[in-house]
């Protein structure tokens, strides 16, 4: 399939990828496939009072009804989910595999907020006066602004829109500047269930607000956006909480992420060899889950080491759209460059290099494509301590487990963590309080690749967001705490007595 | 019981209330009761190191032992109840039954999380793998910074501490300027129940940080203070807020409110007058919860207008320690300035002010005693969207329900909120995704006095907080996600093939 | 459409439908619309075994997975509507809108359970030991037994496999030997979607047992049936449990209703008119919900009377499958004899009917129409404490709430209640621990009709089961208690010490 | 301390100990301790009447009150903790550490229960019309009647009673003949509580009923007694059971167990010792978490079992208020014959006893010493089908993890089950729906000694009931699905039509 092809079987026409300012590149190649019109501030805040008209309207819409708006979405998610993978992997690189993942993630999300749309459960509370009642209940927001990065294009939004829309609250949208493409084709399918749907899914539900960080602030600087939740990195969640913190509005931060895996002596080595590469090097090691850093028991160190480098050895590079590809490009050549710089401090720092270094330069000259790298480090210094969005592994060994769970927490990111071991002792352990200090834990799996039924995010520079399953929903909804005195009296909580 | 009898019965010493350069009078009649020692920013980091310390120990503490320590608390309280309860009033001037309360609300919340502390529970939550477990566990999340202000010396911190403590966070206490002996008192009750805990209870538990605004600064910019929850000024809020951005930390903001109730045609009036009195008047008028607008449906105006007026004008005015008084002295003669200034501005928008100006001026020249004032405006002016800090009750007439619900929405903040109807329709739709938008919304009570059992908090300029019962607890807890695989397959989540 | 085109949509062919012995009559006009093989006791086994068989593969399958399923039945109903509503129209007499509303709400409860099949929350829980960990699971039970009654022929059944399925629990079905043929239908479609889904799908998922009250017995009787839902009489209920508590196996209980409404003065009588026509007389008021009992405040009762006995006049009977029709026939002429009986006994405690009576006979000599009845009785007669499976709604008045409540609770049924009044004291005590005992309590709105998101059942005679919403699934799993020691130490509970 | 003087110490009079028909005998020394008078059928039936006068007032009080109620009740239980521990010990034999910890237990579950009284949580739920509220609440159920039986003389029913009372239920208990006295003594602890806490605590909160069999029955056959609770034997459970079947009431069972231990390869074989002593001697074996079944892997057979039977030649036998003594006596000869009995069949099975046998016979000849006994058994036949109360363990072999699982899971019981093993394969997998069928399933510390916060009961012959921690309040209360129409049109769910 040509990219013009992938353009189309997504819906895109031609005026719809023409004719604009914003120039896109795929990576897979480098060479521009679309020239997007922008949108300025009077055009954002225009899209921000139709999505508050519309949130007026949908909050009055049954909590049901909303859940079959999104369950009609997941449905055509399906039937476009080729078209849409395609997309996502012409856009920002992943292989075929991992766009057509994303799609999928993107209709779990909605089959499972289609279940909530019959719960957004609040408690009825015992009160301590008689003939009154307590109750908290949970009412939509408003309009929700999503921020969303190039490396996963669609699912984020998804997570994020599937239980806003159900919670109430319309969406707008504004994707990084690197992949508007997906936005517009998801936009595009967005509206088709809208059509179908009825009136009372009104105009300006979902809204797509194309172009830089001048959009982001106009998403942040209106107070008629309840919430903004942005995905990116550290430096752009910080502007975008300090921005919000001027209007006491409300965020979902999900930012850097720092992940490692522990290596334990039990661990099962053929599985966490696997585990390894898949999460060191999915995604080109540009998922903010990409396992970045390795903490190995010495005592399997010299098992596990040759192994993984040999299995660097064999990946195979390439046209991310091709079967067999297991390693695309990056996004971009600055992508490239930000990797050599890590890798030349890293050496700095004591660490000897395999891999790195470009790839298929000559078939590809205007793409990103570069050798995955695995670095040994002989302690965990400070390059170690930055998130590279890249394909570098950092090694290290540890002698105890305490040691080895000490050096995974002191990074300033807290999204994901991971321990191989087959010790329920140790593996315990690091699910404790005194274990790993990140939002996502896991054993004998990757750090990568979460199922959608559990929270998503982290504390600390990870900006303590949480998306996607359990009670994330809440953050897409405003709390109340109602008591209801149904009786004659007016008896003062705490036993108070006001006698006028 | 003289004043000095009072600090003697808190259990606060000659040498902890004198020798020192912050001078704290009583708003019972503005003497001077103590002077004490105030703490610099790097005896700030120091306390902040010793929780630290304190906190990598209470964290593998069990949260049930944890309870037990509450749990001491709590019964401490009860037998200390009178005396603090009366120190509560001496330094902040609410009327004894007030402060009595507000020991009772320590004492309610303890209760209440001595049984969370045998849940604090999670989840476990079906994965899609085989042989795959997912749950998510909630961790203690490091210390917790709590500034209180004066106008609520001790309950607001309870709610923090109670919770924070079984949550396994140490606390750090930053009270009011204008009120830290109520601190010193529960912090000598803290003291006194760990030293009969037990070796577990670590040094740097709770203290007490006595200063003034630059100390809340040295919380928010220390990284190892984990969660700062503050009480307060909007002003105060957006600052801590602003400062928290910088390193993304965790707030809990319990900021201004501005808190209206509706009078509906088929309220029960003699109930609605008598709540009126109480919500406007109690603490005179510096809860944050105090009611400020009044929203009266035009067919009962005449009918309520002129009672609430004459009760009024009834109010006992006094030394707030004295059986019968219900108004006390407002905490500073700025308050009464403010009080007077904003009467003047509301004057200016065609209200018309009952009551208001100075009380027992010659009994008690240093005191700021003041009549609680209603003002009937023509319409919800600009005055009426600001929180003064005063007994001043604005009350404005509304036709359609509809309207009344616009007019207490319209303004900035989203604390409290009520509504006077039999009439469920009425009641219900108030309550509903299309009535109040504040985060507690009452049926015939008035808007302040919650029980502990509920979520304290609101959105919008009160900051997004949320203290007390529910799943309050959350906030000082750091959520992970785990899927722990225990199977010998590596199956990624979402379907998605990566084979080496 | 002939009865036969019915049949023939709903994929049910000749060979289906004759052959065998039990007879299958329509309530439309009597006439006999199928011949079915019936199973023995042997074959009940064989089938059990299968099922259990199933189970063993099925608890394995990934609950997302499962929920997969149960999303494609979901669609297979959504396509099989119109079809499958008129054979439930044709099968058991309830009018078309009626048959469609029952399809719909087992797309409804898949829809839910899809969703929960991410779920199927269990807890962490704070461990009072230290290195310890607590937490409960839910993990599936084993074969689910469903018995259902004529009247739903098909929605209980999905309310129960729905949730069985996604909890991991096989589901054999028995109807009622009046509606085996539906049951048929929804199996080819369980059959169809199993065909389509993978061979994950263990043979045996779902069953159907054709025959009689001794195939109940036969699940009743086989350990290897862990639960037995079964929808009908209080006597068929009864002996469920007997039989069940010989092997302490799990029920789930949905058994008679005997519904009321109470109307107070303040009551929308326009609106309440409508609510007690369409729930005492839809399903030809053989609803377990079916509105029995009416209890009318004695100021309004003039008011509402006689616009009920006017509107019950203009009710039109007819086939069901007519459009405009909106009573249907009852299911048989037993039904029909015993609505005589129990009018002549109302009216020998005193009643007054109006109304009731055989209808159509000329034109449906076979078929068992009848026209409603209301009975105007002087005081709650024995008559009025049992339930009498047809279209006769008894009237009382009441002068004060609370005897009305009384009234209300005083019969040994516990499913459903409703009370019209707009006074929020009124519907609050209504709704409270001293209002009605009912499972089911609702506002403003009739005894029946309930939304799948709530969960459906009663106390007292109606057997305390609980289905549909909520957490009703936790009874189809089963519950486990974990607590997992990762520490090297044993420390006991409660402080124990046990050295050996 | 003399048997007389611990009587006294618990607060029972003369007149409360002589005087009657009930002789009870300590099997400390076999001695007659008491003769209670006991209650015939008409006092029950006065019991439970006065018990539900005590319910429509008791439910209308507060739960946060009701709540005090049992904080004081568990302060009261800490004052007489020794005492109350001696006098459990001296009534069923078990030693005094565990007199304690079951006293130990009470007070854990009070302080719980306080926790609840603030919660009791319902939900509120979205409703699919608009206008439309829903919740689910839980309201008080009724008296609850509490059976016990004599190896856990009060932690049971305080379990059920914390529990019972603060969801509004007044409790009547029926303890065992055998210890009737401890009964008295709690009742007693009750009445002082009451006595100091207020009006609005009624007469017949807390009934206690002396005799047998028969007053069970009593029980189950009044239809005011709205819960029957009863822990003990499985043929006294489906007795319960078909007793309350007849009227559809609600039962929780806490039946037999059968429990069993698997120790793996990788198991901490010393730590395994010691939790194997402890929860297989402990209460002599009379607990029904006791261990019973021990399935130990091939490879590690040998290194364990000669430590296990020198471990349990070590065991002091004796005096169960003496320190020291970790084995106690039997609750009387009968259960001394069941012993010998059940050894005698297991040696004809193919079983080779280690232990068992009187012990001091001649300084207690009226008493049941007994030494444990270990049984090697060359497979898992018909005896360890059986649940014995006596300390004898039977010991199997197993080669592969799902063979040890499938014996453990053979059994009809299904209460408590552990594993020991350091790998978390196998842990996991042991607490996976294809692990251990038990109720409570353990990771390295014995089956007995449960925590309160969890739930605790058992599935199959155990009676499926919940008791204690998580959510086993809701068997206390009844659940109401409330749907609230606040609009002015009556739409019908599922979207049917049906106009008039």
């Amino acid at each position: 399939m040509s990219h013009a092809d992938i353009l189309a079987a997504s819906g895109l026409s031609k005026s719809d990828t023409t004719g604009g300012t914003l120039a896109v590149r795929t990576p897979v190649d480098g060479s521009e496939i679309a020239r997007l019109k922008v949108h300025g501030a009077a055009e954002a805040d225009a899209m921000i009072a139709r999505a508050h008209g519309a949130f007026l309207a949908w909050r009055k819409v049954p909590a049901p009804r909303r859940g079959e708006f999104v369950r009609l979405l997941g449905e055509e998610l399906r039937r476009q989910k080729q078209a849409l993978g395609a997309l996502v992997t012409l856009e920002c690189g992943k292989i075929l595999q991992e766009g057509l993942g994303e799609v999928q993630e993107m209709i779990d999300i909605c089959d499972f907020a289609v279940g909530l749309s019959r719960q957004l459960y609040g408690l009825t509370i015992a009160s301590e006066r008689p003939g009154h009642a307590m109750r908290e209940t949970w009412h939509p927001m408003g309009v929700c602004g999503v921020i969303t990065a190039f490396n996963f294009p669609v699912a984020p939004w998804c997570w994020n829109a599937a239980l806003a829309l159900v919670c109430g609250d319309p969406v707008i949208w504004k994707p990084s500047e690197k992949t508007p493409l997906t936005a517009l084709a998801v936009q595009k399918i967005c509206e088709k269930v809208r059509a179908g749907f009825g009136d009372d899914a009104p105009e300006g539900l979902t809204q797509v607000l194309i172009g830089d960080r001048e959009l982001g602030e106009a998403l942040t600087a209106n107070p008629k956006v309840a919430i903004v939740s942005a995905t990116g990195s550290v430096p752009m969640g910080r502007a975008v909480a300090a921005d919000m913190s001027k209007r006491l509005g409300r965020t979902i931060l999900e930012l850097g992420g720092n992940n490692a895996m522990i290596v334990a002596p039990s661990a099962d080595l053929e599985m966490a060899l696997r585990a390894i590469v898949f999460s060191a090097v999915g995604t080109a090691g540009q998922r903010c889950t990409s396992l970045r850093r390795l903490i190995v028991q010495e005592d399997v160190y010299d098992a596990l080491m040759p192994r993984l480098i040999k299995a660097y050895e064999g990946l195979p590079i390439g046209d991310p759209l091709a079967g067999g590809t297991l390693v695309g490009p990056l996004i971009d050549s600055q992508a490239m460059v930000a990797m050599d710089a890590a890798l030349e401090t890293a050496k700095s720092q004591g660490g000897s290099v395999h891999g790195g270094g470009r790839a298929l330069a000559d078939s590809h000259p205007a793409a990103a494509y570069v050798r995955p790298a695995i670095v040994e480090m002989p302690s965990q210094s400070s390059i170690m301590h930055r998130e590279t969005f890249a394909p570098i592994l950092y090694v290290v060994k540890y002698r105890a487990l305490d040691d080895a769970i000490a050096m995974q927490n002191a990074v300033p990111q807290g999204l994901s963590s991971c321990i191989f071991s087959t010790d329920v002792r140790e593996t315990e352990h690091f699910l404790s309080a005194a274990g790993s200090d990140c939002g996502i834990a896991n054993v004998n799996i990757g750090p990568s690749g979460a199922e959608i039924g559990g929270a998503f995010g982290g504390e600390k520079e990870t900006g303590g967001g949480r998306e996607s399953g359990s009670d994330a929903w809440k953050g897409y909804m405003r709390r109340q705490t109602n008591t209801i005195n149904y009786s004659r009296e007016l008896p003062l909580a705490q036993g108070i007595r006001f006698d006028i």
